[in-house]
Formats: structure tokens, sequence, C-alpha cells
């Protein structure tokens, strides 16, 4: 049970509200939704990048503007129409306006054989085409004859747009978390990562106080994160230390990590470990089966510290890039557990500093009230956790490190470093 | 069958003397024990160490005499009596003479329910307190009615007392054993200990020659290691390459290894060598199982290459820190098991140096006689060894490493060094 | 099916004609194989080293030459007769021409109770002695009596004598191959091992050009291997970066790797890359299981980069070492199989850069036609590969460690980098 209020009921009513929304890589539907989005986030600063921009190896596109498309069988009826379900336009797709028989049509139509009542979702941001997709059920009653195929679009220069948020902290050290804004109604490959990069910024705002400076952007996936990267490289490279990419992550099936490149940076290391203890059973991916904007952050010589905490993986449930990944798809408690998932991470690398030990040989526990006084057969277990972390603070493990040696939660971790810290008994090494 | 003279039955003897004195952290009961060691062990030198001397983050306490304790009933019967077991007070009481009903009484008694024919073992060192251990079978038949509780004990500024022996060598770099003194009647987790140790100096002082010099310190558990490490820490820092801390070795059930805290030092090298050869069913265990002196001796900033070779670990038998913990639960073959696998494993680090060999290719080993001259299509076994020791020779491997890396006995290897030496093949490689 | 000119059927004519010589470490044998070879390859250089020649711990022996033997009965007949089997006769036998009972020349038979049908082969190198080896039922045959023993050999100075091809490549490192002409009449524990190099020399002499110089020597087992690298140490061990000592490579049981010492060299690396691929269920045998002149190369102070591919392993199979060891238990196929195994861990070396891509973040490769344009549900697989070898071209990797990485064939790695590599995405980084 979910009770109102919550974070999930909260990012469930968000990406209702940003369901019915035609999103794709440039045009009005990523500024609505970056507008929705800022209304959250009043810090949310909107960049606008002109389209022919070279941006490395690529070129940002030109703006795709579509208002009306719909195929009409010679009685007029509207057999598809994109008022219906944003999906049955292909993305990018550019004008036309003819009347053609089945055969002609049926070069254009997209389906799924094997997922008869699925709309697929397809682009074709960089070759001009124009096509529709619809359910292979209603593609099947199409009968022979003549049709009006109708797409009022545009593809014209316009600009690229993201939405970027810097929410300061005592470092200037980062931490970045990316997701994206380019697809149409479609809601665990889609709405699920800025619904719940929402709440999360939201979460750090009202932090009263952070070690490290967060550095959070919605962009259209791929050509957005190239086109950032060439504007931010060399700060990201300089003070980024964790981040993520935040997709797929608002259902209820499972969790899943997928590592950076490297597979051993401070995000993949508190990735694992909150994944360990919250989901014992999460699917741990290779980078080999990536698919997101990791793919650039982690490219070689970008090489940001860049993981995933996801929910399903894209490209690893039926319903992926298809109608049938909507509003019910995802939940108030899957929204929450990623959620959930993800700010434990943040939370352990906030919490995890260099602890080291004040004294030589074991401190007396018992004289500060840490250690029971009559010694007898039995040991307690909280002391011996706290003993045990005692241990490890050597100037070298930071309490990350220690946690993962003695088998504990960070969170119990960190609790007893305070308590210690409280007794003097422990202080925080600072980087040289 | 173990025959008289052997090392087992002489320990075991030791043992049997040692076993009704009362010792604790301090005061007589550890003079008594150290004298009677002394006796074995000309060299051992007494230490006394002042009660309020600081010792890093603790004081050593005063000193503890008791005479006397018992509770009477109404009778005049002594329902409880030290003379009959020195279990029969808890360590460290305060002296106490009133008369109680048993409600009041209760209070200060301590038995165990699970194991009800077993006085328990408690202590409270660092509390002023008195009570009274005893079997559960014995609690409960005490009846309602006043009790005479008496305690005649002084806890009074005196000393901590210790002994060090120092057996010299070639070299000044040392090998440390220590073990503690400071349980009263109790057979595995205290008299083993010394027994082992003691005999393990005796056959040390005997050798012809020792390549490294042996500490070896009888303290109280501790607060003895840590006044120890307070008077020797930078020196033991400079000297000693190897060490083990003795406790727990005199029962048969089983063999144990608990590794130092970095958990490849030489010492757990040559410990892990042993036993697999020695008991390959023996149980490792985990630097978090730790809980005698290694817990000082491995805590961050002092890292001494200190493990333990055990036969029943502390806390993992039922009989541990009881009145069952007696002379029936050890024997003169677990202590020379016990005994033996230390002496193996010091005979390991003495011969363990890094040999090179002292001709390009394999050497023609059958013009010294040590290959067959005949080949054929067997190989001889003995003739393969001799050839997988050279293969190593590189001055890189020590013999230890090579012993592993060819899976052979340690021993074995050694004396195919010897021979291989003999004919001048190779030499020891000195460290620079 | 073989078809006549294939690399299997070529090899295996070799072997026929090589078959009959009488081989030893020495002599008139070695030469004719040599001088057979050399009409292959034309630019086999034949060296001699003189009797007596000091190589580190060994000499060169005194040459063998035998022209008769045989065991006559008392009625005439010739029991054994060194012409109908060169394994008759034990190796290096001194002369000797006496008449003996039954009893005396029991003590010179060498046979194989649990092989009643195989000769077996013995040698006598470096201690003066003579012997004949026969079948097990011809031994029971024997009847008491009296017979006339005859061995027509001399053994003088003279010399050692080995082959040597160098095939020069782009760059002065070297890939150093090594296999072994001294045992009469076997023929995968010799003849293959030759034969297999022999073909492998053709083949890199033909190419058009070679990354790496090759270097081949066609040796006498252990002697020869110990003077070859007493006379070219230093520049071995300055050059060569890999290579194989080659031995027991033609029959269709099995394929086998052994590893240099080291375990981890350019050359393991390779090996295990293609065995995997081409013949997953190979045996992997340990250092410890070496036998052949690897023994040698991989000695202490030597440490060449030297592993083995082989079919079935010297030592491992019941016909090694006997007159079972016939041109019956080697096969064209299995020689073409041993023949590719090295042939393509040749190829992984000689296409093993270090590449580095151009441009930052993923290339566009829709714009250059290597990826489809119309985004859909399915990813193209080969595009996926093209992708991950690309993700991982960051300067550090050569094309053998993104093959491990992404878990394909090497083949099929450096063809992608070709590709890219024409594209302009992709360049060689050049070792400083």
């Amino acid at each position: 049970m979910i009770s109102k209020n919550n974070p999930g009921v909260e990012m469930y009513q968000w990406a209702k509200d940003l369901y019915p929304i035609c999103r794709s890589i440039t045009g009005a539907g990523v500024r609505e939704t970056l507008s929705y989005i800022g209304n959250i986030l009043p810090g949310l600063k909107i960049h606008e990048v002109a389209s022919g921009t070279q941006v490395f190896d690529w070129t940002v596109p030109n703006e795709w503007s579509i208002r009306e498309a719909f195929v009409k069988d010679e009685f007029g009826n509207k057999v598809i129409d994109f008022k219906k379900h944003n999906l049955h336009v292909v993305g990018y797709s550019v004008p036309v306006d003819e009347i053609m028989n089945l055969d002609e049509l049926q070069a254009h139509l997209h389906s799924i054989p094997s997922q008869p009542d699925a709309i697929p979702y397809v682009t074709s941001y960089y070759s001009p085409r124009w096509g529709f997709c619809l359910t292979h059920n209603e593609r099947l009653k199409l009968k022979t004859g003549n049709y009006h195929v109708y797409i009022d679009s545009t593809i014209d220069a316009g600009s690229l747009t993201y939405g970027e948020l810097v929410i300061p902290g005592d470092s200037n050290e980062e931490i970045f978390l990316s997701t994206y804004v380019c697809h149409p109604s479609m809601a665990n490959n889609e709405l699920s990562g800025p619904c719940v990069t929402t709440y999360l910024a939201k979460w750090l705002s009202e932090l009263k106080s952070r070690r490290y400076t967060y550095r959070i952007i919605f962009i259209p996936e791929t050509i957005g994160s190239i086109t950032y990267l060439s504007k931010n490289l060399t700060h990201l490279k300089r003070h980024v230390i964790a981040g993520f990419n935040v997709t797929c992550i608002g259902d209820d099936r499972a969790y899943s990590y997928l590592p950076s490149r490297n597979g051993r940076t401070l995000s993949d290391q508190a990735a694992l470990h909150v994944l360990k203890h919250l989901a014992p059973n999460f699917k741990k991916y290779s980078f080999l089966d990536r698919g997101s904007d990791e793919r650039q952050y982690c490219a070689p010589g970008v090489d940001l510290p860049i993981a995933s905490i996801m929910r399903s993986k894209y490209c690893d449930y039926p319903e992926y890039h298809t109608s049938l990944d909507d509003l019910t798809f995802i939940s108030p408690s899957g929204l929450e557990g990623g959620y959930s998932a993800i700010q434990k991470t943040i939370a352990v690398i906030e919490g995890n500093l260099i602890p080291q030990l004040n004294v030589i040989c074991e401190p007396q526990l018992g004289k500060r009230g840490l250690y029971p006084l009559l010694s007898s057969k039995d040991r307690d277990s909280n002391v011996k956790i706290m003993m045990n972390v005692l241990a490890y603070c050597d100037g070298t493990n930071t309490l990350l490190d220690i946690a993962e040696i003695i088998h504990e939660n960070m969170e119990v971790v960190v609790k007893i470093y305070q308590s210690l810290k409280n007794h003097g008994l422990v202080f925080e090494v600072t980087k040289s």
C-alpha cells in the first residue's frame, strides 16, 4: 500500500501529466516537458543549441514539428490517426499528402507480427522518410483500395533543447545525473527517467547540506548527451566523481545494474553495495549490454564514471519500444523503488569519507559506555560491528570499503562512524 | 598412543600443575604461573608495570587479590565455595560480607540455563561489583531464606605482571610469539597457550642456530598486549617479520586458522601452507572472527604480522569460558598436534630464503648423479620435483613461494634446495 | 575428407619420407633430415657445433654413427634386427660383438610388459652402454642358449647439427619457432613437429608482408636448445616477443596447450584465444607438465615467451615413445588441424595492434552507411559488435584485448578494425 503524498504517488502523477505529449529529439514536445519539470524545479535552466551546430562527429539536426497525421480509406475513415496515439507516426517523418494503393502504402507501414496488439516505436532522425506504425491486427484489417496519406510536419532549422540544474554543495566535486526527454508516449523507457530524476533533484535541493555539487540534465538521448559533452567535457572530466544515467526505472519486475565502461568507479561500487542490500536478486548486466547515454559518457576519451541503476532494462522486456510500455507498465511502487535505489546510492557516496582511528590499539570502549562492563561468554552483535568498523579505520579504507569488508549495510556503518566521531575516537582523513 | 617423554605428555603435565592456580589479569596467580614457567625457561624476564600507568587509551588497573569467597545458607552450609572451584567468583569482585535473602542474592548470581552443569566464567575488570558463578542445576536448588555472602578480596594499587623471553638468532629480524596467562582454571582457553609456547621456546633455545631472533611474551590478555605494545611498539614495528598469538591449542577436535588483518603476511602464508599439508580440513576463519590479542597486534597503526594457529577456536566450542573447558577437554595428543603445527610453521619461516640458479638453462643433473642416465618412457617423480624446484629458482620466488607453485610440502622443497646447494647449483639471494 | 594439395596431405607426405631415417641428437640422421627440409625451405642454414664445445652447464657430445645391429640365436636367426626397426637399438649404444647366454643378454634388453606389442624408445646419450629394445611378446619367445650380439657403431668427435631460417619482417622484433629433429622412427613425437614447422615457414615466406621477423630452428631436443641459447641468448632476449615450441602436433585425438613459465605472455594470450575459439574443449596443461625445449626457453634467466600448442601431448598418450607412435597415429587432418592452430595464433599476433578512436563520443556511423538509419526495436548484431569494438579503442587495449573483452573471435575484430580504419575512424597507436 502506497499512501498519498508518497514519492511514488507524486512521481506517478507527473508521469500521467507528461504521458500525452509527443516528444522527439527536438521540438515543441521537449520544450513542453521541460516547462512542466521547471515548475517543480525552479532552478532548471533551459538551453537551446542551433540546428547545424557541429558537436564532435555529429551535427545538431533540424527541428521537427508535427501537427497532424492520418491515413484515410476510400470511405474517408481514418484507419490510422496520430491524434489517437503519437506512436502512429514514424519520428521525424517528412510531410506527405498523397493518394496511393495498399501495396504502395504497405512499404511505409511498421507493425510487429509477434506482438499483434502493440504499436511499434520507429524513428528516422537522420534520413528523410515518412511512415506510419500500427498494431499488426489493425494492419491485417486494411483492405485493397486507395488511401489518402497525410502528414502535416516540418523539418526546419531550429534548435535542440535541454534542461540543466546545478545544486551547489560544500565541494566543487560533482555528482552527475542525466536523463532523457525525447520519446513520445511511453512510460518506463521515457517518463520514469525524468520523473525519478526530478524527485531526486527535489530531495537534493531540500537537504540542509550536501558534500558534493549536483549537476542534473534533461536531454534528448544520444544527440543530447553528445551535444552536452561537446560543450562541457573539460569541466565534467575535472569535476565529476560519480554519476548515473537515469532510465527505465518505474516498473515492479526487477532491479538492474549496468556498469560504467571502467566497471570499478565509485558509482559502480556504491550502486553494487546498495542493490546487494536492497534487492539481492538484482540483474547484473555487462557494459556490452549498454544502450543509452552511457555509450557517450563512457566512450574512449570521455570516460566519466557513469553507471546505471534500473528496474526493467531497455531491450529486455517485451513491452519495450511499443505502445505496451504505457502507464500500466509502471506504478507508484515501481517508481518509488527505483527512486529509493538511486537515492540510497547517492547517500552512500555522500557518506563515503575516509575514517582514521584516533588512538593506537583498540580504544577502551567500556569507559565510554560503548562496551559491556561485565564480560561473559556471549558477545553483543552491535558491539562486534562497532569493533569491526574500528578495526578498519586505518586511514586507507573509505567507509564504503569498510562496509564491504565487514559485510554490513553502509547505513549501519555511517551511524557507527558518527557515534565514534562523537566520542572523539575517529576523524576524517582529508585528501591531500 | 603417546609415549612418555613426548612433547604432548610433558606439556600436559605442565597444564595439570598450572590448572589449580587462580589467575586474573593481575595479581598472585599470574606471578605464580610465570614463576613455574621461569623454572623451565631460565631466561624468562619478569616485568612489573605499576597500576595507574597510562597505556595508550587504557590505564593499568589496580591489582586484585582474593583469599576466600563463599555463600552460606541459614544452616551454615557453604552452597558456593571459591575453594572448590575458582570460577565460582566473578573476576575482580569487590569485598562483601552481608546477609541477604535469596532474591537479593540472585541479582549477583551467574549461571547458564542451556548448560546446566557448567560454571560460567565471568569478570568485571573495569567496573566495581561482586558476584558468584555456579551451575544452573546448583542454582535451582537454592531455597528461599537468608544467605551469608562473603568475599575476602582487595583491589589496591600494585602492578601488572608479564614475562618476556628473547632468544637471539643470526638476524635481528624477529619472530614474535604471544600467549596469555590471565584465566583461572580453564584448559584449552588458557593453559594450552602458555604450555605450547613454553615448549616452543624450549625447542628454539636448544636449536644449534636460528636465522631469526625470537621474542616470546606471556601476558594478561588485552590490557597486557596493550601495555606491551605501549612500551615496545617502535621496536616491534621495525623488527618483527612474523608472529603468532598462541591460544586454544590443546584439544583434538579441529585445527583452526585466523588470519592477520592484512591476511597476506609471511605468517599467514606459512600457516596456510603448513595447515594445508598437516590438516587439510582445517577451519579457516576470517579476521572478523577475531577475539584475542590479534585485536591489538593488528590494530590500525600497529599492524604487526600476527596470525593465529589454533585447535578449537575460542567462542566456537560449547565448553568455552566455562568449567567444562577443563583438563579432560585437552589432551597430550591435542597439545602435541598444536605444538607441531606452530613448530612446522616456524620451520617454514626459518627455511624461507630466496634461491637462485647458478647456471643458465637447466643444469646437467645426470653428470652429478641427480638424473637417470637411461632415458625411457617413465619419468622419476623425485627427479620431476627437483626439476620443478629448479625451474622457479629465479631470484624472485622464496622457497615457500616455490612450494606453493609446485604443490609440494615445504619440507621436501627445503631438502631439495639443500641438495642442489651442496652441488653448487643454487645460492641464496641476499636482500638488498 | 582432405583433398590432395591440402597442407595436411603435403605434410603427411613429408612425414612418410622422413619416417625411416634413424635420427639421434647428432649424426647422419639429423643431417639427412635437415637436407630434406632444406629442399623445401631454400633459406635454411645448416650449423655445425663441434663435439666438446661447452654450452652453459653442458658439453656438446661426441657424434654417434650406427651401421648395423642385431642379435642372432644359436641357429643364426636374427631375433632382433636394427634394419627392421631403428627403435631396436638403444640410442648412442657403444659397439659390441660378443657371444653371451640369455641371462647375460636380458640385462641389456628393454620391453614394456603392459604394452606387449610396442618396441620402447630408449637412449643413453651421456653414459656409455649398449642395449636392444623389442616388444615384450618377442622377448618372451627368447629361449635359453647363447646369442651373438653385434652393434657396429662409433661415438667419435664430430659435431652437433641444426638448421636455422630467418624470414625478415617490417620490424626487427621476432617471433621464434623451435622444433626438434632427433628422434628415430616416431611420428607424433617427432615428425609432426618439423613437418608443421616447415609448412609454417613456407606460409610465412610466401606472405606479401610480415609485421614481425621470424626465426625458425630445427634442433636436437635439450642439448640443441641449450646450444642454440648459448650462442644467441642476448639477441633472443632483446628481440623475441612471442614464440612456440612445435611438437606432438599431428594426431586427431586432442588439442593441448602448455603455458610459458610466466603464463601471461603474448604467446599465451594468443594461443588461449585461438584454442578457445577453434577447439573449446582443448586440454590446458600447467608449466609443471612441461617436458620439451620450453624447459630451456623458459628457464630462470632465459625467460623467453615460449608456449606450446599441441595435439596429443608427449607423456600423455599410450603410444608415446614407442613404435606405436607411427604413421598411423598421425594423419593429414591431424597435421592440418595442428598447423591451423599455430597459423591462426601467429595471425593473431601479427594483427595485434593498439587501436585508438579518432573522435570523441561515438562516431555517427549512420552517415557512413555503417548503421541502420531506421531505428526500431531490434538491434543488428554486426552493428553491435562494431559498436563494442569502438567502445574499447581507447589507446590502451590491443585488438586481442578487445576480442577477449567483447567475447569475439580475433578474426572478426581485425576485419572490423580494417573497416573502421578505412572510414578514418580509428588509427594505430605507435609504441613509444
